[in-house]
């Protein structure tokens, strides 16, 4: 199965003006941060919260990140945030992501990679009752 | 004693292209963020660093924001901050900022008011050992 | 008529892992930030987007900003943000703003002031077609 | 020649408490931003200031951004960022980047790519006085 294929959580946000810089268009690190909003929305859809795994005592600290960036989002747009787990195991996971612009253009797309950490940031293995939602959403949606 | 006369601790710095907007200036959230580098470097000069202080179990909430906009600062411009301990008793203490540009022009100034709080954000007095400098500092800088 | 009576418009948002600091709530500048989203929207809905005032050649700059912080927001808080045009002139304008938390706890609030530009950052009159829906849309709202 | 052959330009600079989140680290997109300060620091340091490229209608686009996160930093660390111009043509460049914590710890490295665009956003290749410069910066330091 492709990443593609995967089910993906779409997240809609607007382009703040505080995310814009100088050359009229978003700050590219901003993407980084859509990232992550989209991310929280995908685990509140798989029934895991982020801010209750946290909780829980399951971190997820992210290792690597990549971007491409392909066209340029500006002020106000109306943009959509797709993510998508693309890899799972007890240690760690990685998402994917999409960033689209009016009219459903790709601006963006890059891929995150993660472990699990307790709350003193030491690598732990995500517990089952973790694992099962994240493993069933990842096959349905 | 007036505020422009207790010593203040001035902190250069130079900004980022992500601090700029789409006005092509520094957008204004961001003189917020200088005057908290501004108190930093004030209580790293009194002999208190933040980072000390919070480790010790004494936070420094921030009650208020104040800040008058007057001129624009553009990406790569040096800029300065200043920052002076403008009120301080066991509750709390109160900073006065000035945000400085090429040629020492006036581009902001502001206040920040606060209380200290233990690690779980109850209010709390400051202990002795951590007034006694401050104060000696307000006086002579 | 007091500010509370003048039309609000509200706008949800939710708290981002990148807007908190080490305190483990939201870093208090990003409320300023969230009076911008608060702005932007009241615009909208007043049918003077502001993006197309820009586009047009009027920006709104920033003259002061002031917040009080009452309560702490926390990552993935639901967060409903309320703007008000709290002063309109040919020359300018104010906003009162009012950051509301889960269960409508008040976090904070504020104003920003304001002045009319042209693109070159030149202190300029609102024109008639820009005042008008704003002056119609604080009466009914 | 490997790119760790190439000379680099080092900046200096501090933790900012905007810059951590509630985990009590630095936010990760923060380093992003860090690998731009280092750009910048790095067109100054080969005598092309990256804000006179883009007055003369140079700009520099980024089209991809990879990084990877070993070690966490903390508010008031002092942090060194490396930057290496690891690729250039008429068309573009790449950097890469190196971030050193406390001891000289690396924190994170990366890359990123670009290429050159008018002021209106569209692709261009880069004028002799601007590639003289930087080709003979890259070869002596």
């Amino acid at each position: 199965m492709t990443s593609e294929a995967l089910p993906f959580v779409e997240t809609a946000l607007r382009v703040r003006y505080a995310e814009t810089d100088r050359m009229g268009i978003v700050y590219h690190a901003n993407y980084i941060v859509w990232f992550e909003i989209g991310r929280t929305e995908y685990c509140r859809s798989a029934g895991m919260p982020y801010r209750a795994m946290e909780d829980a005592g399951v971190l997820i600290l992210v290792t690597s990140v990549e971007c491409r960036f392909r066209r340029s989002a500006r002020y106000d747009d109306a943009i959509r945030v797709r993510a998508r787990m693309s890899e799972l195991s007890s240690r760690g996971c990685a998402f994917a992501y999409e960033i689209l612009g009016e009219g459903a253009i790709l601006l963006a797309d890059g891929e995150t990679r993660h472990v699990f950490a307790d709350a003193a940031g030491r690598l732990r293995r995500a517990p089952a009752e973790l694992m099962e939602p994240l493993m069933r959403f990842r096959e349905v949606g």
